[in-house]
């Protein structure tokens, strides 16, 4: 594995020129308008994937948006990795925000990226991080340096909830055999704090909408007089809190895997500065559940967050009425052993159950998805956790983080093997927000350190 | 007067093609894409006073859109009745729930029209209304049945506040001096209950921004752990109401005139009838404060209520964000004798004064106006109720209303002389609604009633 470093500094400029192309594609999965662009990504990492070396590729139907599988067996008697990535994105907006166009990438010089940070749509989340699996491969495969066989699926659909990937492993399970599964769509503390992601939280979402007159009204003919369908849909999401920000959802909390004093404790050794934290995000006081720590928040306690609302006049301007409709988008993030289904059941019937007489109310699930736990004991995790040692010269941190990736708990119900999350963005690359970025050295040092993991992986499984 | 029954009957036709026209110009004054039209809408309806006799008439420029004035005087002894309306319209959205485009009138009938509707924005609220009067005057002019001086003001900002009336009015106080004004911009309860408006409530409108994060944010990284803008604004706006749904801005009742017992008796003496009202809205219940009917909850109660809200991803399909920054215009309807400039300041204090520390809120006024009580005992109001008696056969019913028309306690304050408002539009006409729409039947018995009230106002004053 020794030549990787200068295999990367000879193809550098080729790397990052290759990442551009792809994120240049607007592959936005959420919004229909898009549905070209997603399909010309999936061509574009088969396309990648048949020139890093693999035998065989294939875009692979499915009742969505496809799923892109290749692979390169050496041996059937060696381990098998399998990497999984996504090459649909987020929506870009609010897009006036973004000091460039989010699909016109454009490399910048950042205080946490001294070395420039490529900025567009997905840099981080995930075609960076997919794509660096993709040269590592060609670097192995060219130089005949796999140790062991892989497998790649990389999906377009992660961003609106995997909804096909369910079925697609049912019907291939054989085809996606494997020893182990790896993914980079997380991140990682800091460029000089390597760590590896062991848990992950689980995530329920709804749109509700709230319909109080059959039309709109003038509100000075009816104001006071008319359930007012935003007042009645604030009250309702208002008292889905505590006082103590507490989830006041019946029987939220019932299945909640408490963690031990001493795990919090191993946790609390992770570095956070919570005035730095402040500061970043520009606000004076941070807000969350009480008798838990701001890292607790957002790792080991599940949370309800509205993602959107809108209803009423929304334009320039003043406009005196009272809306016949208002609409809020609200998401769960969940922790073991809280299941998706169940809670979007419970919220459903809470929410109904909490609307006046003078409303209909109605809920639509959006998609949901199992939180996860990694265990550090697991060949995949040790294999990783040398990789990093390797090349970052430091023991990674192991770290729950409060980011949902749904399909990884499916992956151990239905193929029946772990996952190793080896992230390499940072939290402040801004992935999900306007200029989203991925820093020059993470993509670098992550085709760097991807190989080790192979070759440790392949050797610990002897 | 007597030949005003042929005259319509004669020009009917006319009358109604002549408002179509006025009507097929989008003049929104909330939005500036439309500023050409808005400007279209004041040329016509020069142009309608010109044809219809005016001796001199003009468009006079404010700061923002001008006010038409047009007049004809025939004796500086005899009383002169200032008619006052607007040009300009609501926005017609959501646009997608009119039944046909709301610039492209069309005449339908309706089960509370059997002669038939006119549907388009404006048609009622105000460009119809206000035409009943222009044909009014053509009718007395022409057939010089004009018993006493008569001159115009016509908007073209009072669905944004008449931001520039003040001002118009202190500089043209002499070329305005009038002994009466007169005003259609209102209902009436039935098309055999004819009533005129008594009572207007005032309006406080603001416009809200409550900031957490400096950014949007990934909702899986940060949720539970950082002030959520839209969670946090509802919850300060459901704060806003306590369980009785009183208001809980601090000192916002300060001012309120209570209602005697006496004159509640004599209001509640109004046909009301709160099982239609729910079936006509499709409500299972009414809401409002406690203590008060449906019908005083809109007219003599003060109100809060969110006319319209956003923030994070509205768009289709799912996105895991925590927003940046979320919004919401929220109006006060007031009433005697509350002050808009303070109920206002009292609201920014409030709401500033409740917001968590995590995040920044910002308070822009919209506009606002003062509410108004008309004297039964005034010349003004008898004539009005002769001329209902005269072409509706029934004394009308003094009602005081919901809706508020700020410029009305400033004409008071301003030309020192009182409003009377013959409204002829009903309640179901569906003002700042879709499918807005103003009965044929009303338009003409406006333009009949009209007359009569000049004919008696001119005899009570000698």
């Amino acid at each position: 594995m020794g030549q990787i470093k200068n295999y990367i500094t000879e193809n550098k400029e080729r790397f990052l020129n290759e990442l551009v192309e792809l994120l240049k594609i607007p592959s936005i999965s959420a919004d229909t308008a898009y549905t070209k662009d997603v399909i010309a990504a999936a061509k574009f990492v088969e396309k990648s994937l048949q020139e890093a070396g693999c035998d065989s590729t294939e875009i692979c139907e499915t009742k969505g948006y496809p799923v892109v599988y290749g692979e390169k067996i050496i041996d059937k008697n060696l381990p098998t990795v399998l990497v999984y990535g996504h090459y649909d994105v987020q929506p870009p907006d609010p897009v006036d925000l973004w000091d460039s166009p989010p699909f016109e990438p454009v490399i910048k010089k950042t205080e946490l990226h001294p070395e420039g940070a490529i900025f567009a749509r997905g840099s981080c989340d995930d075609k960076g991080q997919m794509y660096m699996h993709v040269k590592a491969a060609e670097f192995m495969i060219r130089n005949n340096e796999l140790p062991c066989n892989v497998k790649f699926m990389i999906e377009g659909e992660e961003e609106v909830g995997s909804d096909s990937l369910a079925e697609f492993l049912e019907d291939h399970k054989e085809k996606l055999s494997n020893d182990i599964i790896l993914i980079s769509d997380t991140g990682m503390i800091a460029n000089d704090v390597p760590s590896i992601t062991t848990g992950l939280r689980g995530l329920s979402y709804v749109e509700v909408e709230v319909t109080g007159p059959n039309r709109d009204l003038h509100s000075g003919i009816y104001g006071g007089a008319v359930p007012n369908p935003i007042n009645v849909l604030n009250k309702m999401i208002a008292s889905l809190h505590d006082e103590n920000n507490h989830i006041t959802i019946k029987n939220f909390y019932d299945k909640v895997a408490e963690v031990s004093a001493e795990e919090r404790a191993e946790m609390a050794k992770a570095p956070f500065n919570l005035e730095d934290y402040k500061k970043t995000l520009d606000i004076a006081d941070v807000q969350g559940e009480a008798g838990y720590t701001t890292s607790e928040r957002y790792s080991i306690r599940p949370t309800l967050d509205v993602n959107g609302i809108w209803g009423g006049y929304t334009g320039e301007g003043a406009k005196t009425v009272i809306a016949s409709k208002a609409y809020a988008k609200i998401s769960m993030r969940l922790v073991p052993h809280q299941d998706p289904d169940e809670i979007t059941e419970l919220f459903t019937a809470h929410f109904e159950s909490i609307a006046p007489k003078g409303v209909k109310v109605k809920v639509t699930p959006h998609h949901g998805g199992l939180p996860y736990v990694t265990n550090m004991d697991s060949l995949g995790y040790k294999a990783a956790a040398k990789a990093y040692e390797t090349t970052f010269g430091k023991t990674p941190i192991p770290e729950r983080t409060g980011g949902s990736i749904p399909i990884v708990a499916l992956f151990e119900q239905v193929l029946e093997s772990k996952t190793i999350l080896m992230g390499f963005g940072l939290d402040s690359d801004a992935i999900h927000s306007p200029n989203e970025h991925f820093g020059v050295w993470n993509y670098l040092k992550g085709i760097e350190t991807i190989p080790y993991f192979y070759k440790y992986f392949t050797e610990l499984s002897k």
